[in-house]
Order: structure tokens, then C-alpha cells, then sequence
């Protein structure tokens, strides 16, 4: 659909955008403008001449049409880890009383680290509750402040039904928090239909910002003069130039903002979001879907070894398709070694993403030739493969 | 000192490194490389290939003998406010019972706003003392957990005692933590002399990083493992690619690491310290301390209009020097359109920083050539000056 508008290398089948996003061209000359044109010549008055102190509401307004949102109810910052963290502590506090966070072990580990270091400071016998994810809904009771789930399993693909559980947790008097790591840039979100309360998610995976982009959050926009900021910066207060010594949270969303924006970051993920002009979600569904399934059949044709870890049906799945392996490890890197490269989650899963923008039947039907040709001649089975990386 | 490293604007004298650092030009070549030869052509596997993963203690560890601090015990990453956060929530768990987090007037607010929303989350009757600076000592007692500084003031450039102040601190039985926003990169630090429990700071300033660069924080190395991680992200446990339900801190200061670090922001941080390689503190506070006496000698002959409100005696300043002056936003804004850039901050103080790495004496001389002549020709008194912006 965008292909065109990437730095593909040559000879590579990118099938790990659902982990890093590719280099938009225009990113590239972004940066090299900020930093040179911005940092270099206008110094200290790049925050106002060029812009930088409204970018994470600027680009929250570009990222909002993207997962559902309407404007001025996203802001961007931070990572996802920190972004939960503000989402589950602003959560709480709207239900006193209540002592259960229900999440579910297909939920991203950040997250359930991020909500025990929370009840570890708060204690107050709050309990973080991780059932299975078909478990989840059997445990929305009046019992539960937060319900905190991840959209798309970041293992499997399998996919929550976000309207469904978003009821459900209402009807329970609870607060939905969702996290859309592996939703935002993937497929349509309707945050704003579904009546979400808190939402956040990354942006260097489908929205293809690059490493280490900033993180999004989202407040239902009837909620958010009411959300209290666990982590109370300065960007985020009302008059942050005022630099009074009490804090006064901003009207609206940019109470979720912290510190100071990382504005090189901020420059790449502006033109990440170019890309997204005019394409409709819908289509990026369709296509992605198409995608999978073309290579669940392919590869179940003809890789016998492998075997499909992500729901069967397409409506139950994100936008990636993982197959168990028990020399998954391995085989990932020989793949990587050959041009196609997908990555491995313990123990033994094997990812693919399929991102329509820059990713098409033909570069699909490439890549499960090498993964047959792996499978079936073992090349896996080297040393070299075998051996463990800080990074997997 | 080191003035060809930079790209510095024709026509401009730029006494503003204290809030934004100008562009090192190696910064500029290595944010590209970056972009297009480690994101473009590595893509997911920069982690490993490019070292992305470990760039937060590997920068640590290049930052660290500016500060006095030994090695692996300093990690990049966030924001000061979240570093601030981190270190105040680990400092009270190491005094339980105690009640009073001690900080002052001169502390940057978004430090004291931290430390409410933590407060405010905490509940426990743990109380924010704000004394002014002057009064810290008398008020450090066995009720204080953690007394909270920040060494250099934003506003006057006074300087507090960091020896004297950690000392009293624990003689009070208190944790210290201590801010080096001002400090890290304008003068000799001692943390590890000092026996200093926490420091935290920011890059962007004098160590030049680019505006956004990750913060610092620093746990004395006989602590760290202690240190209780209150942002618990997947960053800082021990094993994060094992995808482990529950959390486990990684030994030592790299549990103060939460989400995905910013690598284009890291990449720009690590050509700037190689802007740092030789350079003795020692040589640059010497300088600085030459450029801001020459700087106040001759502000006040010519321009009795501005009341120094930074202390008179060097010792007891950091590397910037404020005057008073009641049209001070607008005189500012007269001062930057002649190509002198300082900064303001309310509600009347024109702040100008002193950074020996690209500021020479002929510099101060024609910077104070220009503050007379607006002055005298009261420059400043137009609209369009006194017009405030988003950023002051």
C-alpha cells in the first residue's frame, strides 16, 4: 500500500514490524532536519519557533483517528511501561474501595510488573489478579477497580474483543484500561465507541516511529479533568513556566504528560504518522488478514514441523502469526540469517508480522520458501543459531 | 575549550547551554547514522548488532567520572521527573517509619511536584517539607527519610554544600538525594566521596545531549541491590526476554531502567560525551568561574538597571549567573533578538550560562556590549518583546 514510501534493505523480507517498524524515508530527513535546522540553528528557541513543547499534544491530535480517539484525548510521551503505570494509578483512584486489578497472562509482562511495583508502594491490600484470557470475563466483579488487558496477545495473536470486555467491566462498575502495543497501526480500535476509559500503547512497532518512540495514552475525555497524575511533572502542569511550588494538574489530557518530550524521537514519529495520511484502517485489515492467511496455509502446506500457535480464525488474531517450535530459537535466526526476518518469544514461539504498508502476497510467498527450505534441510541446526543473544 | 566540537549560529553568543546544550557536530553524523544505517538497514536487529540494548549502562558508565561516580552505578533513560520519582520511592522505602521528605524553595519544581503525586499515591502521612535554602540543616532530623536537593538553583545559581548537606543528612539517620541538573557537566561532583544514596540529572543542559535526552540516575553501588524498583519495568528485570508473569529487579543500578530506551536520543548522548573525553571538570569550573566573574564585574559598571541576584562569591555559585530586572521577560526577548541568548524564568529573572566548552572571555565581552546597549536604549520596550510565548 506505502511500500514506496520505506527504506527496505535489500535481500530482507521484513516480517517484524509488529516488533520495530521499518525506516519511513521521510523520518530519516525529519530527524536530520530537526536536528541540524531546530537543535543546531534555533537552539533553545526550537521549543516555541519550532514547535517542540506542543508535539506530544500535536502529535497525540494526528495519532487519535488511528485507534478511535477524538482529538485532545491522547498525548504522547514516555514509554508504555511509564504510560500504564499513570493509566492504572489515575484508575484506582476513581475506585476507591475496590482492591482487585484483573489482568490476564497473555497481557505484556511490562504491565503486570508496572502494576506490582504500584501495589508494592500503595499496599493497601490491593491484589493484581492474572487469570487465563478466556478466564478474564468470570472475573469481572464488583470486586475489580481495573480491568488492565492487552488487546492483541503479544505471543500468539489471539485477539480480545474489546467492546465485549469493556461492557462487561462496566457492567461491573469497573474502570478499562487497554494496552494497544500490538493494535495501534494493525487494525481498526474504537476506543471512543467502546466507552475505554484509559488506553496506551507504543508507536515503533505498526506505527513504524523507531526505536524507542514515544508511548501514547488516552483518557475518555469526560474522565481526564478528573484523572489524578500519579506522576505529576512539570509538563504536565497547568502553567509549567509559572514554576510555582505546588503542583496544579493541566485541564484535559496533558496532565499525562511528565517531563521534558524527547524531541529527535517526537521529529521521527511526526513523519512516521505522514505515512498514515489517507489510508483507512479498514483496508490495512483486510490486506493484513488476506496476508495471514496466505501464510498459515502456505506454511502449514508445507512446513509439517511447525505448528500454529495463533487462533485459527481470523477474527480472533492481530496482525502477526506465530507457530511453536522446539528449535524455535534457532530456526528464527537461521531464517534472520536468510533474509527473512521474524523473531522468537520463550520458549519456543516464532512471530511473523504482516503489515500491509510496505509487506504484499508476493513478499509472503518468498518468505515461506525460505522457511520450507530451513525446515526442511535442518539449518537450523548449527551452533551459531543456537546461541542466545541479549535480545531475542 | 573545545569550541570547533560545536556548531555554533553565526552572529549568535549563545549563554543558554544551561537550559539547552548546543548541536555537537559529531552528534548530528552519529543521530544519522542511527537513523539510516542502524534503524534503516539493521532494523530489529540494531538491539543486538548495533548494541541499542545496553546502551543505557554503557552511557552510564561514560557519564559516571563526570559526576564522581564509580562504574556501574549510573543508568540512562526517562526523564529527570521519573528519575526523581524512582529514587524518591526507593529512598523511603529504606526509611520506614520516617514521615518528612525534606527539599527547598530553590528545588526545580518539578521535583517537589513529583514528590506529591508520590505522596498522594503513598498516602501513610509522609509529609513534603519545603524550607528555603538556607534553613535546610537546621531542619534535617531523625523525621527526615529523605532529604531532597537539588544541588545548583535554576532560578539564582546558589549552590549548596553537597558534603556538608549529605553529612548532616546522615548524621540524622536520612537518605540523600540530590539533584544534578545544574551540575553534571558544570562542575566537580564527588557523589562517591560524598557517600551520596541517589543523584539523578539531566543531559540536555551542559552535557550537550539534544533536547529530550534521557536522564540519569545514580544508586550508591552498596545499595543498588536494595534499592526497591517503584517503576518496575521490563527493562529493569532480570531477565526480560524470558517473559516471566512476575517481576525480578536485576541486580544492581540497572533495575532503575523501566521501558524501551530512546536510541536515537542515546545516540546523540553518546557523541556528546565524546565531546567530554579529556576534559578535567577541574579545568572547566575554573573557567567558568573566570567567564562569570568577568560577566558580573562588567554587567554591573555598565548596566546598574539589573540587580545581581545570584550569590556574590563564586564559591557559592554554579556555572550561571541571574539578574533581576522588572521588564526582564521582555529585555530578554530584546537580548535574543541581537543574537545573545540567555533565558528568563519568572517572575523576573534573566538567567545567562556560563559553559567554558564553547564560551571564551571575547564572548562575555561583546555579550555585555549588547546587554548595555539594550539597556541604556531600553530596547526592550516594545510589544512585541513583551508578547509572552508558550515556552519562557
Amino acid at each position: 500500500m506505502r511500500k514506496n514510501h520505506f527504506h527496505l534493505p535489500e535481500g530482507v523480507i521484513y516480517l517484524d514490524g509488529n516488533s520495530l517498524g521499518p525506516l519511513p524515508k521521510k523520518a530519516a530527513e525529519r530527524v536530520t532536519q530537526t536536528v541540524g535546522n531546530e537543535w543546531g540553528d534555533l537552539l533553545i528557541k526550537g521549543w516555541n519557533e519550532a514547535g517542540w513543547f506542543h508535539q506530544p499534544a500535536v502529535l497525540g491530535n494526528r495519532l487519535a483517528p488511528l485507534i478511535g480517539a477524538p482529538q485532545d484525548s491522547v498525548v504522547l510521551g514516555d514509554t508504555l511501561s511509564i504510560k500504564v503505570y499513570q493509566a492504572l494509578a489515575a484508575g484506582l483512584k476513581m475506585r476507591p474501595g475496590r482492591k482487585v486489578i484483573l489482568s490476564d497472562t497473555g497481557n505484556f509482562p511490562t504491565d503486570l510488573y508496572m502494576a506490582e511495583g504500584l501495589i508494592n508502594l500503595i499496599g493497601n491490600d490491593i491484589e493484581l489478579k492474572v487469570v487465563s484470557p478466556e478466564q478474564v470475563e468470570d472475573h469481572v466483579d464488583d470486586s475489580v477497580a481495573v480491568m488492565m488487558l492487552t488487546q492483541v496477545d503479544y505471543r500468539t495473536g489471539r485477539l480480545h474483543d474489546m467492546a465485549s470486555l469493556t461492557r462487561k467491566a462496566h457492567d461491573a462498575g469497573a474502570v478499562a484500561l487497554w494496552d494497544l502495543a500490538h493494535s495501534a497501526g494493525a487494525l481498526p480500535v474504537d476506543l471512543e465507541g467502546c466507552k475505554v476509559e484509559f488506553a496506551v500503547g507504543c508507536t515503533y512497532k505498526y506505527l513504524n516511529a523507531g526505536p524507542g518512540s514515544p508511548a501514547f495514552i488516552y483518557v475518555r475525555p469526560d474522565l481526564a479533568d478528573d484523572a489524578e497524575p500519579a506522576l505529576s511533572g512539570w509538563m504536565g502542569h497547568a502553567s509549567p513556566f509559572a514554576f510555582d511550588i505546588g503542583y496544579q494538574p493541566s485541564p484535559g489530557i496533558e496532565r499525562m504528560r511528565v517531563g521534558t518530550p524527547p524531541v529527535l524521537q517526537m521529529a521521527a514519529l511526526d513523519a512516521a504518522l505522514d505515512v498514515w495520511e489517507g489510508v483507512s484502517m479498514h483496508e490495512v485489515r483486510a490486506r493484513s488478514i488476506e496476508l495471514s492467511e496466505l501464510f498459515i496455509r502456505e506454511v502449514e502446506n508445507r512446513c509439517p514441523q511447525l505448528k500454529l500457535v495463533s487462533p485459527r480464525e481470523y477474527e480472533n488474531r492481530g496482525s502477526q502469526v506465530s507457530f511453536a517450535f522446539k528449535e524455535g530459537y534457532a530456526a528464527m535466526q537461521a531464517l534472520i540469517a536468510a533474509g527473512v526476518i521474524g523473531d522468537f518469544r520463550a520458549p519456543d514461539v516464532m512471530r511473523f508480522g504482516f503489515t500491509p504498508l510496505y509487506i504484499d502476497a508476493d513478499d509472503v510467498m518468498k518468505a515461506v520458501a525460505v522457511v520450507e527450505d530451513i525446515m526442511r534441510n535442518k539449518s537450523w541446526d548449527r551452533q551459531e543459531f543456537k546461541q542466545r543473544a541479549a535480545v531475542t
